[in-house]
This record gives structure tokens, sequence and C-alpha cells, in this order.
């Protein structure tokens, strides 16, 4: 296994386009630019040298394919190469790396397949860019609104469909990628936890169950902007002063609601703008960005509702209007109870620690799993740190996910 | 004066630069660009059609000059003609407007003063460009300080130096437009109260007796980011979280202290600024910027020292560090009593109505008052609204202002 651990030291530098993983501002690798495609094209260079059909679906995912037969079934492996701003190098590229070690292994062996074993890189996993995530596997899985999106704006503000057509490709074309139930058989994908539950309970291996999804909301305070030094404070339809109490009120709340049911639900105040935002002007106008997961629908719903009373009490108590859309919505996906079996199994066979956890962030994977039978691992990454330059995974910790990868693959591909 | 009123009406379109002075998006001319270069272009038009002296001084000021003698002292008014981003139309324009109609009056009168009766169009007296207030009576005063200036930048990365020279000035020479004490004799300056207080009680001039100056402090938050999904809300080191309570604590101290002394401060966190500010990053750090004012030094003290105290209770109970700045910190400014007096008799002459105020907000005569004998008067803006597209005075009340100016002068410079 030594020599399997090298060619990953090298293959994850070699992903992530660097020659050290130690990189002060991390990882800028955003969706649908030029740096994602650079790491595309490594992954092509690797999984080529391994003897894997490789090509682009029009959606710009990456697909590498050891084709034994037409007739048979495909497992697919994977996750996606594009990261946040100032990421991390091992969110993403871990799914990706076991998988082309996974296969770099089997073939080592040469073990005989009696399926096809695909691995995807899935493009624009991270809604970093564009505010929308997973746009290579929802197209994959023919549930991409393409109406909806294409006019979003980037920091510079390039839209996303002109930001797809600069890649290459065509966005009109886009939905060209959605694959049928037929074309594969079961999808499995590897991820760093981006939690602490591993790394506190000293288990290696998570075998996720359920995966929570957002709902994000948009809160819109509306006062009055006036002279900060002339407005006497009773006179001031300050919207900052207003909508302020709402922040420490969603963390109380959600502390409240996990005491009622241990960690069952995150809520956070992420983003924030203030209009004037000038040293001299009262905030005229205030919008937040709200998001809550839970793998529980019903206590999203509580969040959202509890929410919502919190603002009519403001607006009765205050000078100002508020308005909340609800950008996103989504109910938590259910893995298939199978495949968490036999993954539980593969690990108490090697004599690796596992436990079940539920999955806070989305993955490429809470697609894939409404069309295909599909399932989740976790590993430790450092002190749960994620999206950020101290995100860090071991070695050691890959190859363990990697040799998971294997003895589960072994079970079904190979013909007793 | 219906021909006084109706003169007026022209030059304040023509110093607005539009026919029309209902403007939806009011009026964004600020400091050290074209169009302050085009409304300055227009005083000088204005004041030559007078028969007035004009020029530029090396800060970029504008001089209109009655001149009778070299040898007697000269009486300067005068105010500014530079906005906030959509701003109003009357904040600055007013006191260049009506010291304007004073001396066409005292012309049409043919009146023979006693005193060189100069007209100042200060540069640059807003601070929305660059964070920096008064640059041109600054300059005027001799207590400019260019060092620590010269690098701020407006929004496109302008810097303070390259907007001097960019208009013809040279930024190396702007002190040369230091006067010296005996330059002048005394200078009043009339402006739109930007407050209720006139209004509310139907009274038509105030003369303002203490101008109160900001202290302004950079709070600066600094926690963990983290992914929003996966980091529960036991393990995060939130800054907005950690942050927010100070903008309710502000607000509640500062009606506190009105509470014991009527309308004595004002304080305002007025910019704040998240990073990431990312929909699935948890606040890694928050920077606020926060707006004092009260014509009492102690006052701004005791806010600032409760200030501290609120943060370092945050710092002992939330997982963050927190640093505070002091950007500003002046004191009060004491206007002249005895132009007061001669002010208070000039309106009780006229049989206008006057009352004696504080000033919430600095004006370049807070600057001009360390050097000359000064005064400032107020006149009524609609609903109290300043710094908006909303700002209005009524043109009877220019006029009334103007009377003021006219008597007062007249006053000193008629020889009996």
């Amino acid at each position: 296994m030594d020599k399997l651990s090298s060619w990953m030291e090298r293959a994850l530098k070699q992903l992530n386009l660097v020659s050290n993983m130690n990189q002060k501002e991390g990882f800028s690798r955003l969706g649908y630019t030029k740096e994602e495609k650079l790491s595309q094209h490594q992954f092509r260079k690797i999984a080529q040298k391994l003897g894997l059909e490789t090509h682009q679906d029009s959606a710009g995912n990456q697909w590498a394919i050891w084709k034994v037969d037409e007739k048979v079934p495909t497992i697919a492996l994977g996750s996606h190469l594009d990261t946040v701003y100032n990421g991390g190098g091992y969110d993403g590229v871990s799914g990706v790396l076991t998988a082309l070690a996974t296969v770099k292994a089997l073939k080592d062996e040469s073990v005989q397949p009696n399926r096809n074993i695909a691995i995807i890189a899935f493009a624009c996993e991270e809604s970093a860019r564009f505010g929308v995530s997973t746009i290579g596997s929802k197209a994959i899985c023919g549930i991409l609104k393409t109406e909806r999106i294409a006019h979003l704006q980037d920091l510079d503000g390039t839209t996303l469909a002109e930001a797809v057509d600069n890649c290459g490709l065509n966005w009109k074309k886009i939905k060209h990628a959605k694959l049928s139930s037929g074309d594969l058989e079961q999808f499995i994908e590897l991820h760093i936890e981006q939690g602490k539950q591993l790394e506190s309970t000293n288990t290696k291996i998570a075998i996720v169950s359920v995966i929570a999804r957002p709902t994000r909301l948009k809160v819109t305070c509306q006062g009055m902007t006036n002279h900060t030094g002339t407005t006497r404070m009773g006179e001031r339809r300050d919207a900052l002063v207003a909508i302020s109490p709402l922040i420490n009120f969603i963390e109380t709340k959600a502390l409240e609601m996990n005491k009622r049911q241990k960690d069952s639900l995150v809520a956070t105040v992420s983003k924030m703008q203030l209009s004037p935002n000038s040293m001299n002007m009262i905030p005229g106008e205030v919008t937040l960005g709200i998001d809550i997961r839970s793998t529980s629908a019903a206590l999203k719903k509580e969040m959202t509702r509890s929410i919502d009373d919190f603002l009519e009490e403001i607006k009765r108590t205050r000078p100002v209007n508020i308005e909340i859309e609800k950008l996103v919505d989504d109910d938590p996906i259910q893995l298939d109870k199978a495949i968490q079996e036999r993954l539980r199994d593969t690990c108490s066979k090697l004599g690796i620690s596992s436990l079940t956890l539920d999955s806070g962030a989305g993955h490429d994977v809470m697609n894939m799993a409404q069309k295909w039978a599909s399932g989740l691992i976790f590993i430790p990454c450092r002190d749960g740190i994620s999206h950020h330059p101290k995100e860090h995974a071991e070695m050691n910790d890959l190859l363990t996910g990697t040799k998971v990868l294997i003895a589960y693959l072994k079970e079904i591909v190979i013909t007793k």
C-alpha cells in the first residue's frame, strides 16, 4: 500500500495544480473557470495513464471509464474538482482521487471486473461563484432548471450561461448531459466530513444515511437613511438597529432546538449588506442571507416559522418594512439502505471503525440518489475545518477510504 | 424681493446643473470630480455677472470677491458645492446661493461697502468620496494633514492626491491655500438644518452656538469561518453572532443618555462588512463603523468607554478577538458669541423668528471658526431630510436667510 499512497500523494498535488499542498491563500478553483479546466485536464491525464477512456459531457462533467463490455451495468464513483474562494484542496478532490486510486489498485491486482467502472469529476459543485450548487450532477440527473439560473452573475458580472460557453461548452446544450436510469447501476461518493464527529470519536469512516439540504431566506429590512449627525435618536428609521436582534434570535432558537434534539439543525445569518453603508449615513436598508439546514424538513419549517413570527414582531415595534424571500427550500435526501449496509459490512470485514452520520452539507450524490441507488462515505478532516486554507485530510485516511472502496467494489464486480 | 427670488430660482438650478430640481436619483457631485468642477464653473459665471473678481486657490476652493479697497478688512460668506452620492441640491448650495443673492441685493441697492466682501465655494466638504470632510476649508485654515490622507482611495481606487491632480491642481501645493488671520475679518455660513427643530417649532432661522464633531470608531471582530451546513452550533466562532448585540447596545445607551440630558448625543453603527459574506459560510470576520456625535466631549467619551466595556464583555463570553480603532475624535467647536448676538438682533429687527441651536453635523465653518470670528445660520429643510434625493428647502426660506445676511452685512459694511 506504500506504493499506492505515494502515487496518491503525487496525484493529489497534480489535481490541485500545486507542488506543495501547503498554500497560505488556499485554493480558488471555481466552477466553469480555467482553473477548474486545468484540474480537469490533470484528471484526464491521470485516468488515461491508467488506461481509462475519458470524455467530457455537455455539462462539462469529466468521465473516465474502465469499459469491459457494452452490455454489463456501470458502477460510478466520483466527486468534484472545483473549490470555493480560498478553499481547501480536499473538498471534492478526495472523492475523485480515491476513485482513481481504487481503479489503479484493481488494475494492479489484475482484477477482471464484470461491470464497467466509471469515475465522474462533476463540474461546478460549489455555489460560491453563482450561488447555485452541483450544476454538473443536476445536469446528469436531468433536474437542472436552466431558465431560472442562466442569468445568474459572478462577481465580475459574467453570467452562468456565458461562463459555460467560455469553457468551450454550449449552455443551450447543457441538458444533453442527462443520462437515463439504465445508464448507471449505482453511484458512490467519498468526501471529507467537513465536521468533527469522526475526529472526536476517533473513527475512520462515516457511512451517510441522509443528506440535509438548505432552506435559504433573503430578508430585506427597509427603513430610511438620513444624516447620522443631525437625526435625533428618537426620529430615526434605522434598518440595522431594527433587524439586528434577528441574528442572535436565530442562534438562540437553533441552540434551543438542538437541546431538544441533539445536533438536529444549524442556522446561520451568513450574508449581510447595508445601504448606503457610509460612515455619516444611517442605514436605510439592510439585506440578510439566512442558511438553515437539518435532516428534518419539519425542524427547518419550525425555524422558518419562528423567524417569520420574530420579524412580524419587529414590524410591529419598529418603523421599518420587512420582506422575506425563500430562495431555496429543499427536503432532505435519504441514501440507499442496502448500500449503507454493504458499506458497513465492508468496513467491519476490513477491521476499519465506522459509524453512521447525517450530512449537513449538500453533495453531488444528493442529486444522483434521486435517480440511482447511491452511497456516501466520509473520511475525517482536521479539526472539522473546510472551505478554508487550513482544510486538511491525512493521507492515511485517504488511503483507508480507498481500501473501503476497493473492497466494496470487489464484492460486486468480481464474479465468484 | 420677487425679482430676487426668481433670480435665486434660476441660480439654484444653474449651480445644481439641472433645469428641474426634482431629480429621482438626487445629485451626485462628489468632491474633486468633474461634476463639482462644472458646478464651480457655474458659480464663477454667476459671480462674474455680478461684477465680482473670481479665482481658484490651490485647494480648488472658488473665490468671488467684491473688492472695494486693498486696505480694508474682508468679510467672507459661503459654503460648498459638492454633494454625497445621490444627495440633495440644497446641502451646501444654499449657503453659496444666498451669499451670491446677498451681494446681488447689495449691488442692486447700490450699497457702497466699507469692507471687501468675499464669497467662498469650498471644495470637497463631504466625506462621502474619501472618508475625510471639509478638505477645502481645512486647507484655507492651514489644518489639513496632507501626509495622513494623500493615499485615501475612492470606490474606483483613485487616491485623494490623484483626484486633486486630476482637477488641474497640484496635491503638493494644496497647503498654499492657507490664509493668514489678517486676510479675513470674519466668516458667516448659511446651511440647511438637516434636522427637524426649525420645522417642528415653526421657526425660520436658527443661530448655531456650537458644532458637534464626530468620534468615529472602527471595530473588527475576528472569529473563524467554516461551512454553515457541517459546523454544529456549539462548535462555531461566528463573528457576526458575537458582535451583533453591540448594535442595539449603542442605541439603548444613546437613548438612555438622551433621557438624562435631552438630545445631547447621537450614535450610529453606519457601516458593516462581513467576510466571506457567502451564503454557505459562517461569518469569520465582521468590521463595523461607528459614528458618535455630541456637543459635549465628555458625553462622547462616556459612550466610547461604555462601548469598550461592552466589547470586553463580548471577548470574555465569545470565542472571538475584537480590535477597536479610533479613526476620528474631534472636540466640539464654539462659535463667536458676539456674532450670534448680532445675528439674533438682526432677526428680531426684521421680525423673523429665530432660535439658538447646536449643530450635529460638521460644516466648513467649524474649521474657519478656529482662525476667524465665525457664525452659522440654519434655514429649515423639509422633514429634516438631508443627504437624500428627497432633501428640499423652500425658496421662501432661502429668501428669508438671504434677508438676514443682507441686513447683517449692512450693519457692518455701511459707514454711518
